[in-house]
């Protein structure tokens, strides 16, 4: 059983109230609580040592990560974080300074993002390091943007470069916050996603949420410098394409929009991120499953994003 | 380094934002995000295998105590719960229907609590299963209760009876959230918290938030059937007395009124709660630690509740 099935049996049959607009299933939980103009968005992501760090990892990274995650979520969803449990299950032989440097790294983005970070808990965890964070934020009624609004013959877009983030970028990126905001501000944005699995693994889940497919232009996809990298490392690395489309922990931005909007869009967005690359890497069609399109002729997709357990 | 001089080095220095109320330091944090009516409650809390429940623990019973925990916080502020969301951390040899089994009784009691389990996420976690549970819920402005709020003269009372709550009750306690809703409502509560470290220590929670010490009577301490049974059971046992000062998890709430309301307090509790006993244990006193008398005269409590860590 993959994390996914798992998920699918414990979602069944939770219990629910009148104030849930969105319960599991995306990004962030949407609540009505009946704030005016805005929904409140609820999150929460954990990183474990040995899974998403290792023992050597900089303790700064480690508390910086697993904020950045979340926030991503919010930013998947055009939402704007507000404020933050922490909770961190440590080692019994642990030690303060490092723990100290964790919260470093977390507090710092957290200020630049004007999150508060208000409590949380500590406890003892055998087998290593466990850091979750539990996260708050809004989006203006109207406003928030979910996986299951892709329509057939959107626009699929996909911000910044894809693959070989655990050479790096998964400890130091920058979650797409300013840049979501702004998108669903000036443009219909149909669905949206946070790159965490995988392209093909999460464009998949905003696919089954909508009940479409989508064919993706397999020269469009932005491969990063780090999965070309690798690919021309040795024979046992995975060809830059397949990295771009199934390595995990991208956090970029994926999101749909009406194929009208695609060229305003990439105009207004050159002008507002000059330095964020954006491209549009195949469309939205009727069906189910990924096409991938090249020189050669379509076929369907079936590698898949990265699968917990599996 | 005990876990209170962690949090304490943690906590110097935390992001915050004007939505705080109450950061970390009190049984939930407190925000204002402009509701007109209500303030928002944000609590976390974790249970770990092997330390909050162990392999042999029923499934329904580790997911039961899992968000029982956290609503024993919410009660402690006389609030409302409103949602929910999970975290679950596995060893990779996980059994689903254990997990579903886990589910279950944390569904069950949240179903009862008007509670909405909104989602969360599942992780791998090697040393064991851990279940996080961040719950969000709401306090009418003016009614919510802080530890920070006892005054010289005050009475303190407790719920329930103390001690020996490892030998079931910790699994199977009922957070006091209607008995919170109903005092904060009928009474001025001055500072509340939930006893979860042991009496000892959590009226030492109190006393330092509100900078002020207490006066214990030995005798009016309520000892629960389970501590005195183990007292009785043989020579590595604790004294019930002292079970009852320190053994953790409880849950029960520990308040302290003015001295003018201990009597009608009294007595309209058994109305409305006539199951639950109700103790006064004591009164608030100017200075700092607590006293404890009985009929040989008065000496301070050197004992301290459960921490964690040590």
């Amino acid at each position: 059983m993959n994390e996914f099935d798992l998920i699918s049996r414990l979602t069944r049959s939770l219990p629910t109230s009148e104030a849930v607009v969105v319960g599991a299933g995306d990004d962030c939980a949407v609540l009505d609580f009946g704030l005016p103009d805005r929904l409140l968005l609820f999150k929460t992501d954990a990183v474990v040592e040995g899974i998403h760090f290792t023992a050597a990892t900089e303790p700064q990274k480690i508390g910086r990560k697993a904020l950045a995650r979340c926030l991503s979520d919010i930013a998947a969803m055009a939402g704007t974080p507000g404020a933050a449990l922490v909770t961190i299950a440590l080692p019994r032989n642990f030690d303060p300074g490092f723990v100290e440097e964790v919260y470093a790294g977390m507090n710092e983005l957290a200020r630049r993002h004007g999150v508060a970070i208000v409590g949380g808990e500590t406890t003892t965890n055998p087998g290593g390091m466990l850091l979750s964070v539990a996260l708050l934020g809004f989006v203006p009624r109207g406003k928030g943007v979910l996986r299951s609004g892709a329509k057939a013959g959107d626009a699929i877009f996909v911000t910044g470069e894809l693959g070989g983030s655990l050479s790096g970028k998964h400890l130091e990126f920058e979650p797409r916050l300013a840049e979501a905001r702004w998108l669903a501000q000036h443009f219909q944005v149909h669905a949206m996603i946070d790159i965490s699995d995988g392209l093909a693994g999460d464009l998949r889940h905003i696919l089954t949420a909508s009940r479409v497919g989508a064919e993706l232009r397999s020269p469009s996809i932005p491969i990063s410098r780090e999965a070309r990298l690798a690919a021309k490392a040795g024979s046992a690395a995975k060809p830059a394409l397949l990295a771009a489309l199934t390595d995990g922990e991208d956090f970029e931005l994926l999101f749909t929009v009406a194929a009208r909007d695609a060229v305003p869009l990439l105009d207004a967005w050159r002008k507002q991120f000059p330095q964020v690359p954006l491209t549009c890497i195949g469309k939205i069609r009727e069906g189910d499953g990924v096409i991938i399109r090249d020189k050669h002729g379509a076929r369907p997709l079936n590698v898949h994003g990265y699968v917990h357990f599996s």
